[in-house]
């Protein structure tokens, strides 16, 4: 049994994480925070969690933190993550980050993106990234766990089977995401009021979206080589859900059937991946720690489509199956 | 000609408002305000109306509205309409007014509903309805007219010709209410954040909501004695529209077919009612000014059921009805 | 362990009926039947079953399913399920049927409500009614049970408390019913197709609609009396979900306190049904087991608001809740 | 005043186009037809035309057809149209064609896209593509207008213009589309359902869709050399509109103010492209028959995004605009 904090659990991949702890066997959740004012009980805050975690919000110090559980997810926002884990590190805690702050391995690549100074820049560059996919055996023996971003993870997955093969042009990707509107997060803005975002599609960030140096990075680790994308989300009327179309010219003419043999090795003892044959939609993963995959040439070209859902494989389903591989439990279970 | 300044104008009914006349042939919008800083273009923030309305938001006195409009339509909310609007009348001007400010007679019911005492009482019970179907010779005649809420509009069509009739019992009637999510406004909050209100319904200000007491009012007016509701409104996941079943016990038994005639012949010379047979959906009327309704007779109760756009005859296609009225345009023209 | 086996297994309610007792520890699904042909994997048929489940449909014989399994879900439509069940009942076979077939008491009542000759007439009224808040004890000793309607357990969880306390007036019951789409079942119709009933709410089957007699046998049940109801559904945009808002009359005055508590008391050990103070939203419950029930008084008249996901507590939730007391599981196994 | 015949009027284009043409002060519709049995009103089949217009659907010849109307619009399905339309033509009818029929030049890259022989292919390559924006003038003197795809006119839209002025390399082409699901038609399909589409999003007929050849004929006469794309269309969870985002290679470096001032000089006396600066959604010309068009450049490659209504731009209002061509109307006339 893991006895567990949950850093900054207003929001939705809080939310998630602890329905998906609830039916966990191994793992205890023992404190939620937030410096909402009052402590109100965490069902008040998420009312689908009445009568199924009986635990008040609370404002706690990191040595409060680390005499209440042994593993720490924090889903505080990025700047603040990396000002409250030092603590939790130098406490023997293991810690699973939610945030971007640990997922970049340059400091300076880090502050042009997020346009603030990194709060523990030593630590970069030594932090598991936390796709099992790619880094398994990185992630079990961690103290520290960078959960990566959720459109980075749709794409990844289905890229970096390609570029580890050598069969496309690193500089030739093109990745277009559709995520559904939570990914936005629990903060209400104009941008997804209800009657603004409903029943309309739009490009946002276009070139500028913070997920695009850790693609870059980690498919650059893949490739063994740098890579350079061209990142277009897109925002969808719909609750959760990512889907990412990816183009990207072969470094030599290839079949469709070569390159989807190339993904189906690659995956074939994974247990959340899922290459398919058919188009998946994002319902088909909804609620599931699932990414979906599959591949199409077309004049040449060579097309990528994966779904997620974005709160699960994209974040909080992702997040467990982390913890998972640190702690020595089977890797699926609760997922 | 008509010149035309709306106050208010950076939220829904505002922009419905401005589409329908942008299409009226007598009608010239000379001035939008709002207390927004930095005078931005209206496009920007309606992005519908980039190169359709060429204004920028200002923030203007009454004198220097007067200056500018005949009319005026206020969008402003409940209580500040009523510090402006004795103004404008002073300055001649015509003025349909969206709050709640002058729908009630009486100071003490308003103070009740909306926590505050109300800024011009004396003028309250003088001013017209803006419910053409059963007002039109005041609205003709007024200098100001109150437009109806949303709510109300959908339950008071329903119900006024059946205790116009006599046919049902004033104190037995349940209001239940079906809203989209226009219906609470522009500004941000966590109840019509998406991921909060998407994909789910929910019931609010049940027994408490302020469209209560102006229902109870006119319809009151329709009955010739008191009446008494029990107003449950929901919120349902979509843009605009308004499904209100309600249910009420007749005075002596009553056929379907007696109830449906009753509501045909009081509207067969209306232009926006559609009392039709089958049941209607609120997407049968989105975007136009019609208010559908139907009856239905179940072990003896009498049911009613009307759909209209909360935002067309709702709110914003109301205003321009009860505006070609005071003008003496053609009721229907731009509607 | 339980082998199990289920019929008409390509609707919803059977794939959320197999997402359930995926996880559930002591059942294993042994046959999935349909009369589609070609045999396809169920994953062709539900893609989320992907990799999670490999069985294909086949259509098989009562003998042919005997063989396989002990425990039968039907998810046959009403009319093929009475003439189905009878031999898996006598192959022994302990069987959850989801259809109305064996709901009601009375054949002749099902007969003008299901415009059909019952086939299997001589069961009726001695099959246990799955609703285990009022019928755990049949339940548990049931060779058949008959899963509730959707609609039928919203309404009733929110009133039997009330009638078997004796507060209300079993004649004053009005039911107004709001429901997700994926209540119509997965056959595309154009009342279901997207562009159609999307962005728009309409009622339907007003005072007609099937579930209608199983609320009042059950509800007569509890009341010890008969009881009447008017029971409108409405269709609302969403995928899953029901909001059921009832009004009655009280036999004397009573507060909501008094209410509250009856309701409170009543549900106090029950797993699956919360009582709360504020209006639940029917995502508050979505993909879980729950009910969610408020109350109110409003002018004198008792409001119930109850929230539930239709295919969850509505269904398929239910069935395993019912499977589980049938066979001795904990109750809330898998839930 | 023209008469109008609006054949295959049961459909969402149909519908549209009716509520256009209701309000264009110079049109008059004279017959609808549909093979539809029993002659029902128009309005049972369009709820939301009722009291709006009194016809019924009948099943005319092409001669009875012509004894009603000057102009046909015709929305009959591919196939069906190029038998119809030569006796409409012969009968000295003018004629806009929603259909995909005229639109080709080329008989066999039609068979080879739709399945079958055209049965009228000598008038092929002879007929005005109807986009005004870069035919206008062969719609003017036009006796039939092949009326475009909606994908097309919002892939073409963004496209020509770089093309025309050979900023672009026409072999580099990538569109990515998303479309909302009335673009799929009326008829119920399981991939329309609601519950199967809703909350989901999903690439379909990638490579394969049947507007390829389409946007690949045009831009290849505005670039003046042959035009390869790869086209990726999205089903999107909402009613209506099309974005389209679009990547290609410049022929040498440019900028984004070069590109930029490229599209607002192109566009800059038509009525109905907006070129903004922002990131338009779909909503913004959502019921308009604007399409907005934005330009970015990333890492050195040409995006556009571009929005339009799918059934107004991209079907109905465009076939107005070219009837407003046809017959010397002004063009923006009830648009």
């Amino acid at each position: 049994m893991t006895r567990i904090a949950i850093l900054g659990a207003t929001g939705y991949t809080a939310l998630e994480l602890i329905k998906i702890l609830l039916r966990h066997p191994e793992a205890e959740i023992e404190a939620v925070t937030s410096r909402q004012e009052g402590q109100p009980p965490i069902a008040m805050i998420h009312p689908s969690l009445t009568d199924r975690l009986d635990l008040r919000l609370e404002d706690l110090s990191p040595a409060e933190v680390a005499a209440r559980a042994e593993c720490v997810f924090s889903c505080l926002p990025h700047g603040a993550s990396a000002t409250v884990i030092p603590h939790l590190l130098d406490a023997k805690m293991r810690v699973v980050d939610f945030s971007a702050d640990y997922r970049l391995n340059d400091a300076e690549v880090y502050a042009q993106w997020y346009n603030q100074k990194h709060a523990d820049p030593q630590r970069l560059g030594k932090v598991a990234y936390g796709l099992p996919e790619l880094f398994r055996r990185q992630i079990t023996a961690s103290q520290l766990v960078a959960n990566p971003g959720c459109y980075s993870t749709s794409a990844i997955l289905a890229l970096a089977p390609l570029l580890k093969a050598g069969l496309i042009d690193p500089k030739s990707i093109i990745i277009d995401s559709k995520s559904g509107v939570s990914g936005a997060g629990r903060t209400p803005k104009m941008t997804t009021h209800y009657p603004e975002c409903n029943e309309s599609i739009s490009a946002y960030n276009v070139g500028r979206h913070r997920h695009t140096p850790e693609i870059e990075q980690i498919l650059g680790t893949a490739a063994g080589t740098s890579v350079e994308v061209i990142f277009t989300p897109h925002l969808v009327p719909m609750d959760r859900g990512i889907l990412t179309t990816t183009y990207s010219q072969p470094i030599k003419e290839l079949s469709e059937e070569k390159v989807m043999q190339t993904m189906r090795d690659f995956y074939d003892a994974e247990p959340f991946v899922r290459v398919v044959d058919h188009f998946p939609g994002t319902k088909d993963s909804m609620g599931t720690n699932f990414c979906d995959i599959t591949v199409r040439v077309v004049r040449g070209r060579v097309l990528t489509i994966s779904c997620l859902d974005n709160l699960i494989k994209g974040a909080s389903g992702a997040a467990v199956q982390n913890f998972n591989l640190m702690f020595g439990y089977p890797e699926t279970t609760a997922l």
